[in-house]
Parts: C-alpha cells; sequence; structure tokens
C-alpha cells in the first residue's frame, strides 16, 4: 500500500474543520448568494457541472476539504483501487481479501489500462457480447418457431437488479424497436407472477445473474421460470443465459444457451458496467450504445485521477457529503433528479452507497469513532415538490440535496405554454429550489416562515444519453469510493447481511419441522418459534 | 374544540418518558424477546396485527405512551375531525381553514355516519361513478369506432398521483381482463412522451386529476396529451374525464366526457379514497373492488377511536413513532414491505407522513420546540436485504424499521423449493430481520459484530387484498394524523411548498426577458439570473 490508513478524525485538518463548522456560511445574508459565489462554485466533467453555491461554506472551508482530500490520499487511494490492490480487506480479521476493479471494464479505451488482466477480461466478455447481440440482430439467432426475441427479462437481486434496472429505465428512450426487458429480483412469488402473466415466453431471453450462482432469491425465481416454460412446452435451454463466475454451478452449457462472465473482483453494487448490466443493456439499447456509458464512465474516473476538487466532481461531492454528514450533523441525503427516467436511480444509490458505507469498524479492525454513510433517499422532482418537499423547506431535520438535472429531453417532444417549454419549467424548478432552501424567506406568518440555511448541490448535463448515464454512475461510485477511504473504512464488504440469513435459515427450519408434525427445535430457539406463531404463520398449511 | 391544545413537551407526562428513554429495554439481553413478550406485544384491527416485541420499551414505557395519547386528547381530536371540526388551521394567523373530512368517504356503510353531508357527496359522487362503469362494461360508452376502452392515463402530480399509483400497483393482480392504468405526473415532458409511446389513444381514457383545476404540472401535460389527441385526429371530448373541484376551470362538459367532484374538506395527500382514487381503480379493478378499498379504511378508522392503544393499532403506530423519534433520538423511519407489490406504498407515505408533518409551527402559530415529523423512506424486502440493509445492521446510524408482510400471495401460484415455499421464505426474511435488527450478534471479528438494539414493528395480515389496502391506507393516514395532534401540529397544509414556487416562476420570467432579447430583471434579482447562466441554461435557444 503507498497510502496511509489514519483514522479520519486523526487526520491534521480535522479539528480545524470542526472549528469552521460552528459558524458556517450563512447562505440567508442579504447576497450572500453572489453572482461571484454562484460562478466561482463550480466544478466539470465529463459533460457534468456541479454548482455548489448553495452549500453552507467559503474558501476557508473549500481549502480544509482539499487539505482532507490531500491528507486522507484520497486520491492516491483511488489509483491504488484502480490499479488492483487489495482494497476489499480488513487488517488483521478476516475478510474478503479482494481487489475493487471495476473501473477495469471501463479502461478499455485506454492503452495501457490500470490493470491489463481485468481489462483484457472485459474485452474478452465484450466481444462475446459483441458476437451474441449480433446473431441475433441478424436472426441468425432465433426462438423454435424462427422468430427474433423480443423481451428479455432479467433475474437478480441487489447489485444484479437494483442499477441495471435503474439504468435501463433511464436510457429506455432510446431503446431499439421491438426490444423490452422485464425484472424479476423478489423471493415474493407475486413477482415473478406478476411478469410472467404479461409475456409471451417463446419470444423472450432470461438472463439469471449471480455470481456465486446461488443467491437463493435469483434460483427460486429461476426456477418458477423454467417450471413455466416446460409447462409452454419450451425447452429453456434455448432461452436462458447465465451471468456468472467462471465454473460456478451455473457455468453450465447444457442449461443455459450462453455464458457470460462476472468476477471475483468487482462487487455486486458496482457491477452495472461488468457483464451484469451489459447482455442486458445491450439487448435493450444496443452493442455501441453500452459502448457510449462505458465511456462515459471511464471519462468520470479519469477525472476522479485529479487532486484538485475544482477538477474532480466525485472528490468535491465526497468532500461535501462529509461536510455535511459529519461536522454539521445531518444524518440523511436526498438525491432528487429532475428526470422521470432516473425514476429508479436514487434505489440502485441507496444499495451502492449504504451498502458500501453503511459500516461501524475502520480498515484497521476499530470500532470508527464517527459517523460513517448517511442515509441515502429520493424521487424525481418536479414529482416530491408536491409531496415531502414541505420537510426540506420547513420540517425540523435539514436535509442536504443533490440535485439532477439535464438541460434538454430525451425524446425532445414538447410543448411551449405561457412562453416557455416544459423542459425549461422543469429545470427553472430544480435551480429554484436550491435557491429557495438556501436563502429562506421572512414572513410575518410564522407558519410562512422559511429558516432557509439548507444546503445543497446542483448536479447538471446537457442530457440523460448513454454516455451521460455512465459518467452519472461513475461520478457516484467514485463519491462512494472516496468517503470510505476518507472515513478509513472498508467500503467493499457487507458483513451486515450475514445474520438476517442465518435467522430467516431458522424459522424456515422452523416451518419444515411443523410440517413434518415435529416439534424439536421450539425448545432450542423460543424466540423465533414465538414470533412465527405471533405472526398466525403456522395457521397457513 | 373540545380538546386542548397544550404543546407536546409540556403535557404532564413528558417529562416521565424523558426519563424512561434514558435507559430504554435491551433487547440484545439473553431472553429479553421472550415468548410471553412476543405474544403480548401486540395489538389488531382490521384484519392487522401489529408485532411491537422488538421495540425498545417496556410496560413502563407503554404506559406512559397511553398517558401520552390521552393527555394530548389524540382520539377526541380524531373523532372532531371525523365531524367536521375545523382542524386545518393555525390560531391567529391566516391559515387555509378547513375542515379534514377523507374518512367521510368511509363512512357510508355506517348508518349515522359522522358528517352526513359529505358522506352524502361521497355517495353522490359513488353513484355517478357507478353509473359510468356500468356503462363502460356493457359496451354503452365506447370509443369512436365502437370498440371497449383498455387503457386509462391518470394525469396528476402529488396527492393526484403518488396514492393512486402506490394503490394501482399494489392491486393491479385483481385488475379487469384488457383494463390497463398508465400515469403521467413530472413536468418532464420526456415522463409523457414514454407513455404516449406505448399507447392506443383510441381505446383510451384520459383522466385529468386537479382539485383547482390549475395545477401547473397537471395543465402542462394535460396539453401535451391533448395535442396527441388532436394530431391523431381524436376528440378529446370523447376520452378525457375531469376530476376537480365543483365549478373549477376544469369543470367543463364542453371538454370532458364526464365530471368527478373533489372537496376542499380533503386534502390531496389523504384523497386516494375520494374521487381522485375512486376513478381509475374502479376502472381498473371494478366498482366492487373499490368499494371493498373504502371497507377496509372504514374498519380502520373505526379501530382508529379506540382510547386503548392495545386495540388501535394506527394510534399505537403513532406513539411508537414518537418514541424512537423524540425520545430516543432517530431522525428517519424505514417503511419495508415484504410484497412487491406494494413497491410505490413508501414513496405514498413519504408524501402523506413529510407533507403533513413537516412542520416547525405549532397550532398555536409557535416555533415548535422539539422534532416533528421525522424521514420517511423505504424499499420492498426481501430486495433491501441485499441492498441498503447493511447499514441499517451495522452503520453507525439507528434506523427504526416498519414491515410490512402477508401470509398468503396475491397470484397464489408458487413453487415448493427445499420444503418450503417463495411466500414462506419471504415472511421468513421480514421475521428474520426485525429480531436479527433486534438481538444482534455478538463475535470476535469486529467486523461480523452486530450491536442490535436497533428497533421495529411488524404488521402482517392474510393477504393484501382490497380490503386489506384500504386497512393498511386508513392504518398510516390515521397513524399521521395522530402525530399531529400529539405534537400540537396542523397536519393539513403545506405552506412550505411555496416558495420554490415563487422562485420558479422568476427562473422563468427570466427565460423569456431573455428570449425576448431583454435584459431588464437581470439587476432586480442577480442571484436567480447568474444560477440559470452557471448551469448554462442560457445556451440552449
Amino acid at each position: 500500500m503507498t497510502w496511509n490508513t489514519t483514522n479520519f478524525d486523526e487526520l491534521p485538518v480535522y479539528e480545524k474543520l470542526v472549528k469552521l463548522a460552528r459558524n458556517p456560511f450563512d447562505l440567508t445574508a442579504l447576497r450572500a448568494i453572489s453572482p461571484e459565489r454562484i460562478n466561482g462554485y463550480k466544478a466539470s466533467a465529463a459533460g457534468f457541472d456541479l454548482l455548489f453555491a448553495t452549500q453552507r461554506l467559503d474558501d476557508a472551508v473549500i481549502n480544509g476539504l482539499q487539505q482532507l482530500a490531500d491528507q486522507s490520499d484520497a486520491v492516491a487511494q483511488f489509483l491504488d483501487m484502480k490499479r488492483g490492490a487489495v482494497m476489499n480487506r480488513i487488517d488483521g480479521h478476516a475478510s474478503e481479501e479482494r481487489q475493487v476493479l471495476h473501473t477495469a471494464c471501463r479502461d478499455i479505451f485506454i492503452e495501457s489500462p490500470h490493470h491489463a488482466e481485468a481489462t483484457g477480461e472485459a474485452k474478452q466478455q465484450l466481444e462475446k457480447l459483441n458476437v451474441f447481440l449480433a446473431e441475433l440482430d441478424r436472426g441468425a439467432l432465433v426462438n423454435e418457431q424462427g422468430e427474433n426475441f423480443t423481451d428479455y427479462v432479467n433475474i437478480g437481486i441487489g447489485g444484479s437488479d437494483l442499477g441495471p434496472r435503474a439504468i435501463y429505465h433511464a436510457l429506455s428512450a432510446y431503446s431499439l424497436q421491438n426490444r423490452r426487458v422485464h425484472f424479476i429480483s423478489n423471493v415474493d412469488p407475486d413477482d415473478a407472477a406478476a411478469v410472467l402473466k404479461k409475456l409471451d415466453l417463446s419470444r423472450t431471453l432470461v438472463g439469471v445473474v449471480s455470481k456465486s450462482g446461488s443467491t437463493l432469491e435469483t434460483l427460486t425465481n429461476e426456477e418458477i421460470v423454467r417450471v413455466a416454460y416446460a409447462e409452454a412446452g419450451l425447452n429453456p435451454g434455448n432461452h436462458f443465459i447465465a451471468i456468472t463466475g467462471h465454473s460456478s454451478p451455473m457455468d453450465n452449457p447444457e442449461r443455459y444457451l450462453r455464458s457470460f462472465y462476472m468476477y471475483d473482483y468487482i462487487g455486486g453494487r458496482y457491477s452495472v458496467t461488468s457483464m451484469v448490466g451489459a447482455v442486458m443493456l445491450g439487448f435493450a439499447l444496443g452493442y455501441d450504445a453500452f459502448i457510449e456509458i462505458l465511456r462515459g464512465a471511464n471519462d468520470m474516473d479519469r477525472a476522479a485521477e485529479e487532486r484538485d476538487i475544482r477538477r474532480n466532481p466525485a472528490l468535491l461531492l465526497a468532500l461535501l457529503g462529509i461536510w455535511n454528514h459529519n461536522f454539521l450533523g445531518h444524518e440523511t441525503v436526498a438525491v432528487l433528479p429532475y428526470s422521470q427516467a432516473l425514476l429508479r436511480f436514487p434505489a440502485h444509490l441507496q444499495q451502492c452507497d449504504m451498502e458500501s458505507n453503511g459500516k461501524s469498524v475502520t480498515r484497521n479492525g476499530e470500532k470508527v469513532s464517527g459517523l460513517t454513510g448517511p442515509i441515502v433517499w429520493g424521487e424525481p422532482g418536479t414529482n416530491g415538490q408536491h409531496a415531502f418537499y414541505q420537510l426540506l423547506h420547513q420540517g425540523t431535520t435539514v436535509v442536504p440535496a443533490e440535485f439532477i438535472g439535464f438541460r434538454q429531453s430525451q425524446f425532445e417532444e414538447d410543448l411551449l405554454l405561457k412562453g416557455t417549454t416544459s423542459q425549461d419549467k422543469l429545470v427553472a424548478n430544480l435551480l429554484a429550489q436550491a435557491l429557495a432552501l438556501a436563502t429562506g424567506k421572512n414572513d410575518d406568518n410564522p407558519n410562512r416562515f422559511f429558516s432557509g440555511n439548507r444546503p445543497s448541490t446542483v448536479l447538471l448535463s446537457d442530457k440523460l444519453t448513454p454516455y451521460a448515464m455512465g459518467g452519472l454512475l461513475a461520478l457516484y461510485e467514485a463519491k462512494i469510493a472516496f468517503q470510505g477511504f476518507i472515513w478509513n473504512i472498508n467500503s467493499f464488504d457487507q458483513e451486515g447481511v450475514q445474520l438476517g440469513k442465518v435467522l430467516a435459515n431458522r424459522f424456515l427450519g422452523h416451518l419444515n419441522v411443523l410440517r413434518q408434525a415435529g416439534d424439536i427445535d421450539r425448545e432450542q430457539h423460543p424466540e423465533s418459534w414465538a414470533m412465527l406463531e405471533a405472526a398466525g404463520f403456522f395457521q397457513e398449511d
């Protein structure tokens, strides 16, 4: 390791920032948000502008945040990550001990990629995908009746669902003709039933996504869909595609039309730009569009190598988050896209951010002394303005906001009404919210008083294209990694999901015992047995 | 008014609860969650069981919470609300001065309803709807070609969108054959474009929902859809339905096939069971299913009249929320439905809760001294378990959780795998999460240690039917109202949304000025002008 793992609150600049946080910049003061401030507090890369004049900080804080990045070796760690350092580990304790190489999927445009082997593997899989998609396009690969495939069902959960689903929704305006994608994720049997109800299975491909080939929900749903194929007299082997680890139980040509590989060095929540997203998005949007996503992501990955936070929006966003969370004490962050296509993007970020940084142990194996990852939530604007924004403006809890917007629409089908287009109205509302939250408003009626000083960031790009989506995705991936580096936590494992699995199996054990009319494990685990009983779950069978 | 408006922290029991909160019940102690506790900490009504053994409280706290309800006259206020008291007001200041009568829509089953006039109006509208739906069913009302209508587009935003959308998704398993519903809400022009792309307009009804008949987003989207009808050579007057206030600008038979009325005494976020939800849900599910929603809501509304918190799940849920928020200091609450059909229910609750209780002023016009409404967020399980649950288990912020589950699936198409069905697995996971969050787990590896003592509630019903959905909706509506009564705030206005509207119009004014090559208002509002400039928004035209 070329970087240090000093704890966050032991970095030299920490106390300085604590002091500065006692008197944060007052956004409500007359002319506080001057044109100079607005134009000066801006960072740009990969087609995105990040405006942060409506944050509660001044030049002294910005300098402090730059020092925080420098002293924690944030960029050096990011580079080491790209080069294949084993970032996924806890010193002195059993841990995953893995490299973190999702950026390698995007280094395909670089002559000397940071990690040649991983980028080589990514290229191999892309080539395999290109061949597969070309076969679909020219009608070489068709169904039993010689018809083209029109639908694709993605079966996966967590990272194999949320990210791919968010990106598909974001870009479905660019779908190829007669290509639709559906998602089954939840072990809730109604999830599969509702999707199956509306499909012509004979013209459908089914992508099953699981690195280990053993995820409970995914295998259960795969089995449900296989049964539906059998009942329809169709051979799943002509329809099912495996996206899985090399030589996992799912890597089996007898059961799958094709296998595409995912690797241990890419965690689920960072896997959208690997084959996890590629096969589905390639089907829906075409191979070239997927490459554009990678290109946007790669451009943002490169900007994330900049030491100067004014030239590195991901690092700046990470530091603004730390300022609001650790120094100003705000527990949550709202991600508010002014784009209906980004409806599911906050749910992806919830996973990517909260599963990465919802940790209580440093990389040295010590209990952290302060706050780590915030609660991330959000819904699109302007919808949210007619809903929870009431609390953002006048509630007793301050919620830092990250607005995301685009200057042009995707479909470019708009209407001029009262002198402005809908897209004008959309962006005007976005900017108005940032300003209103910051400045507040005095009023004699206490119920119409706005305290202001509620911080936000505005992130803008020209249009939500595949390229921009790649950039936005990589921006947040890098933001999350930077925050983990600075907090000195391991953002790449997820031990917190294990206990629930163990207990769920115990409950299922009870049900099995009960159905065999036994009563053995009741005494061993009285709480879980009693919960099943109180839940009225025993009367069902 | 028959109830008092004492401030929350001046109620006699307040200090007692503050003291009790210093040593909250330790859920991690050996056998702390005993079978007796699990069976005893349960409240039931309208087909729902609320299990709260995994909350951090004991009998002393429960008694204190009962006193809190009693001393704040919570149930008396709820009854007064039902009877037509002007609950939507701020004493001594200009305010909406309205009654709050969403429950009257559900009192149609009662011989002497609490507010005869409002219930009478609800019945009138229902009768009109019944006639309309019967015409559709028997083919008396058809399109220009004599074909049945198969699709319905709901144009509305906020309360005219989130609640109806959530309930439609929740119950679409019960849709009538060849009836589908789509939603357009956002002023983002891509929202309308994406929906229009997939429709056969000739067989589509369009419901436009706006009480005032003047909501910017809704009128804009209506105009976009009207233009699409005109371009398709169809007469919107044969397809468009108005759901609006009596004699609003939209109440115009020349432009709409039918008008259904909404009333000032029902706020947008409480309007799902009025015509706002009724017309769309009646089209999709049939009239009888909608009446079942009302019946479930009414049964829960009646349970909400119970003084004893053990027999009033809505009041109990409100008090548990206050215990976690005001006394234990947790800023957020996660609503986690173990039902994919409830995917959008948390977004509805975000509006209903945060717009109602995100307030800083008491009903006496004073600044509140403590916390009011929490941040509400959530996504379905088991999906969330593979995403943000990491933070719930091991993060530095404690998030109280409200789990919602059902013993049976909707489609009842399930698969027995390894001895259990998917529905078994779903509910086993729900219960396991509640237990895991509460008990935690010791481990020598600090990264595999779970601190526990993370509180949750489990809400269970047999099956997500229209009746159960009505009950669940009313449960949360009543919970939110109870919390507002106890905090002594007005949960029924939304002054916090006004400032953003004013500023958005200012930004739009700049754009108009600019497009006419003028420069007049630049000096008047340098900040908003500079924000538009920094956002790169001027180069577009």
